[in-house]
């Protein structure tokens, strides 16, 4: 994927992606099609290849796109927080934002592990290393507890996938505050019985 | 699918059932074949279609079996265990342990959600439906904290989901047991800073 030089050329590239992530979101990849993404964004087919070489290259790098925008949405919601735990809570509570409106989010990251592995594997394995870094941080200034930070980050986006499923994208809206305020006492305080304490 | 009515049908069906789980992990949905399937199970294409109208009806069959045979692996080391957070590490490690010999699992039951979307959602609710009843029964015997028991059984599954492919699938070997014991630290104690004790 070039880096367009123009404002002009950077507007084209931005609809090009918008418009294939709602074609492989809907449709899936195997179903979607070039010239289904150029009439959605309004671009000629000649003008397509000038950016991407192949269907594939540009459900790769529409993946790379929700990666980034998903990482940049949930840094900037965790970073307000002064209390940690909110911190934690604002984290998921963006990601399920951005779940909702990015309705194909799912369906497109999934698929990737069948048609672009690295692109899924890059996804998730940045998304990972981005929130050890920031657990770690928290856990050595002691605004959470110590312990292995990369676990938790894995534990948290697999509870945050998995919640998401479960409240969001099967029912189409957010969940309610009680789903959340479930999901972090879970995650701030596990579910061993209270008289055995911590480690 | 057919009850078959005798023990030669049954292992039949047991064969079709097993080649397409290998047929299916190792090619995907699109490029696997009956007449691969039936090649590998050494059966002719009269018989299989007496159990299965189609490819898409064996895939449905073998996410269910997955489904069925995952439950009861993990009930089984879960109900062998009287400490409740014991219980719960056997869960994991029977879930984990079944990826290894499953090694189409992962591939097969998410490219359900494009292929047979109610097998996927039945294959996970029913996961989670055992899994809440679990722990609202220990909850309610003590031998858990308190705790919404839905939330809990989602946020475990995901958990048990992101390490699989992290530790596991993308390892092809079982997690060390120190990631074991960071994930059972997790689960039992969460990671808010200690001071500020459960809630």
């Amino acid at each position: 994927m070039p880096k367009p030089a123009t404002a002009r050329g950077e507007a084209t590239l931005r609809r090009l992606l918008d418009a294939a992530e709602a074609e492989f979101g809907e449709r899936g990849f195997h179903a979607a099609s070039v010239s289904s993404i150029t009439a959605r964004a309004k671009v000629s087919q000649g003008t397509f290849y000038l950016y991407f070489p192949s269907k594939e290259a540009i459900f790769g790098a529409v993946v790379r796109a929700i990666g980034h925008a998903l990482r940049k949405h949930m840094a900037l919601a965790v970073a307000q927080r002064s209390d940690r735990m909110q911190a934690q809570r604002a984290g998921i509570e963006a990601f399920l934002d951005f779940v909702q409106r990015h309705p194909g989010l799912y369906r497109i990251v999934q698929e990737a592990q069948f048609v672009d592995e690295v692109a899924f594997r890059e996804y998730y394995e940045r998304l990972a290393a981005g929130y050890a870094r920031s657990l770690a941080r928290d856990a050595a200034a002691g605004a959470l507890a110590p312990g292995d930070a990369e676990v938790r980050a894995w534990a948290i986006m697999g509870l945050g996938h998995f919640l998401g499923l479960r409240y969001c994208l099967w029912r189409q809206r957010l969940p309610e505050p009680e789903v959340l305020d479930a999901a972090m006492a879970f995650i701030g305080h596990g579910i061993a019985p209270h008289e055995s304490g911590p480690p």
